[in-house]
């Protein structure tokens, strides 16, 4: 993983300020609970509301958070007057998304000028077991 | 586009009953408007509390949608005693998701004995106007 | 799918010379064989050196005339000056690549500024059968 | 990174002797040189007709070494008697592929009874700098 500094040294406010108008987030009881430089982390507890069929965790929100986890991650090392936009990404989902919560870390791969490529892996934590239930890879777009 | 018939007579309905277990659908105001052999379209009133930080409907919400009308989409084919679950997919995000509704129409693509694959894409609907904002490439599992 | 009006009157040689540099399409034996507005296919005869361990076209060498299909196809609507780079894109393969040819064709989904998405589909094709034995869908950046 | 045990004693004969009978890698010149459970590297000195439009690397023999790296890497922990196919793969192409050579390395992330889920780094070698060039996530079939 590289080293990152990031150009705008009051990033994690900035990001924790952005995160905080996401309606989205609040609306599923995310929270975020590391920004650093090229990594953030999103934290989801288990709601019955957000379910599938099964009573897993729905793999849409599964992916939301690790979108949010990497456009964040992406943001931490952009200017201060910039903002980011997904563009695309890829998830696998590797197991049902049962615990107590779920747990997002998003980093960045590598950043360049206009594109930072993200990585995030979706961890779900019960009392005794963690486990990686979801990877993604994404592409954001700084403007 | 292949044309597909049904091993479930009841397919509709076993989809519509399955769709409406799943909590997540509920708490964004997903409604599934279309199950036919092979396609299944999820609509999405804008509401301002699944917004990202611009006002724009969360990328994640865009998503969630489309892998729901592919997981559908797929499970239309299947037996009656079959599930599905998502294994994957990927979505480019095209446009910001303004409007008042999205509809999501997902479609198999090509269904094998133990996986379908499935594409969807999302528009976004104002009243003069229709935009694809995203379109999705992804992988289903039978079980 | 739109209608693309090129910004370039010669984009058909431009994109031909281009494909023509490229040596990995001669090594190959792929040929360009529909340059269109938005649009271009690529077409690969069988040929045993280009197998996996079964005898099939490689999955590498479908995805190969894939992405260049998608690539050339964001060349068509681009200004004279400027060159494409592949960013990312994905690929699902449908059915094992046999028949006496493979073409691919690229289409574009979205002409951005700095970004192009595009789709691509490979049918193979033998003397009675065709089929689509792949699709991919991808990013590609200007500059 | 998980500890894998592999089902097969021989699996580093069988994978090797696989490889082998993939035409498409000795038609480039790749090598495998690495072979282990659930890891398998791939080398592929440069060579100028493997090129796209400016000297550098085609991305799709980039991501061909990837998708091969992964599907051998699954294959290492399948009983001895089955064989593997991609099903899908997503791959970023992070920077230019130039260098003396590229060595893919690719991983099991998940290995589950029908599916592996699979990822690859793909570095460019040059006299003094190694450089992570691509990036790839994937999904592969036990049969």
């Amino acid at each position: 993983m590289a080293d990152f500094t990031p150009l705008d040294p009051h990033f994690a406010d900035r990001v924790r300020e952005n995160f905080n108008r996401q309606t989205m987030m609040h609306t599923i009881g995310a929270a975020m609970t590391r920004v650093e430089p090229g990594l953030v982390a999103i934290e989801l507890p288990f709601r019955a509301d957000l379910c599938q069929q099964n009573g897993f965790l729905h793999g849409g929100v599964v992916t939301m958070i690790a979108d949010s986890a990497c456009g964040y991650a992406a943001s931490t090392l952009v200017p201060a007057d910039q903002d980011v936009l997904a563009v695309e990404f890829k998830v696998n989902l590797l197991s049902p998304a049962v615990g107590d919560k779920l747990i997002a870390v998003g980093r960045v791969i590598r950043a360049g000028r206009t594109l930072t490529v993200c990585a995030a892996e979706v961890t779900a934590y019960t009392k005794d077991v963690n486990k990686v239930i979801a990877i993604m890879q994404g592409t954001v777009i700084q403007r």
